[in-house]
């Protein structure tokens, strides 16, 4: 598993993923999920990938072939991200098609693949997708300005709590984490490092902060220990049921 | 959907469920998940029901038909707890055997349901399990003393940081609220009323607490509020990136 998230906000793109794979408990790696790539001035770029690591691989590596044999689309001529999401999705579904579900050996295999495609491109504003595994996609709103993409669940309702398009960076950086980290926390199959990523809107830059936290560093650890005493003391002081409830008993 | 939870405190057991139960987004209803058997003085048990209705309705139904027509084996005469969860293991597996996957109209069709059952029968201590749809079952443990069914992923990460075996009652139900609170929020087929039981250890009773909060029952929004409030407080407090990343950039 993994898990990765994204926010469109006011002042630009943030982007953070975990790096644990695994397949199968005794097969646990460490890859990076975040690709970036941009032209300074023209545009900046990162993908998120989680679900097959094969898939999501070759997906990778064939956008970068196209890259460097400079084919009619590729992520550095493309026009819109749009566009990109929808040849992620196409690359995507080509790779998965080789191997899923063909009967024999394979049937019932999946190999299903999800992305966050993000930036901007000259001339645009910028733009956050998610691809799913069937290769279509969505973007962020204004309502719901965040995406995620792997194990979603855990970290998502402190998101739906902080995120909003006008929360300043540094807090949803640090809402982010704190995501992630109840994730890992819940689900062994996520893990550090972190990477965070934060592209400032209309900059054109390829970032305006990244920073990666191994397991032990230790911003991790003090965040870590600060919310979750922070966490028992809003429990403390949430209103007593005793004193409520004595009608409804 | 549904979201159900169980905790085996050293002082009791606390229950705790919602209502809502959906098949698609236009057929929702409201259904007590929360099942009550006690003979007071003798032993007192609570089943609490996920996943498809007309098997869960169905096992409750023969649990009851067994119960007046004093069958061999029935929930008053069970001798442990763990027997009770045997049987609801093998009615919920043949009930769904009656409609699931039998190819022709029903191929694929999913009549999985998974319980929650616990309680204390005289001369023993209280028991606590989780029935699996496929009828197995799995008890608490000092280490993880909670047992969810359901849409359990949002309302994880709450519990993992808050119950150990020896939380008190009041703060392990407020617990459990604010843990059902994140997932409605971020899940819309979960939905008040919320039932809410504490039965004592070693009592015998049927429970010594019990009440039911409306969807606008003045504790619920109070709690709804403080809960949002206080972990907006619980960023504020964490420590900031700015300062302790100088040096990762």
């Amino acid at each position: 598993m993994t898990y990765c998230l994204a926010m469109a906000l006011d002042q630009g793109l943030v982007f953070c993923s975990d790096s644990r794979t695994n397949a199968g408990p005794d097969r646990v790696s460490t890859y990076s999920k975040m690709h970036r790539f941009s032209v300074p001035g023209d545009r900046s770029l990162v993908i998120l990938t989680a679900g097959n690591l094969a898939t999501s691989q070759a997906v990778i590596a064939q956008l970068q072939r196209d890259l460097e044999e400079n084919t009619d689309f590729n992520i550095f001529n493309a026009r819109y991200v749009s566009d990109i999401a929808d040849y992620l999705g196409t690359l995507s579904l080509a790779e998965q098609d080789k191997y899923a579900k063909k009967g024999g050996p394979n049937a019932g295999f999946n190999a299903s693949a999800s992305f966050i495609i993000g930036g901007q491109i000259k001339g645009q504003d910028q733009e956050l997708y998610m691809v799913y595994p069937e290769g279509n996609h969505i973007t962020a709103s204004d309502l719901y300005p965040y995406l995620q993409i792997g194990e979603t669940k855990y970290g998502k309702p402190i998101l739906d709590r902080i995120i909003r398009p006008d929360t300043p960076v540094e807090t949803a950086m640090r809402c982010a984490l704190v995501s992630i980290d109840s994730t890992m926390r819940s689900n062994a199959t996520v893990g550090p490092p972190l990477e965070c990523l934060f592209y400032r809107r209309g900059s054109l830059e390829p970032q305006e902060r990244y920073f990666k936290l191994e397991e032990n560093h230790p911003y991790l650890a003090e965040l870590r220990q600060s919310w979750d005493d922070n966490i028992r003391s809003a429990f403390e002081e949430l209103p007593s049921l005793s004193a409520m409830l004595e009608g409804d008993e």
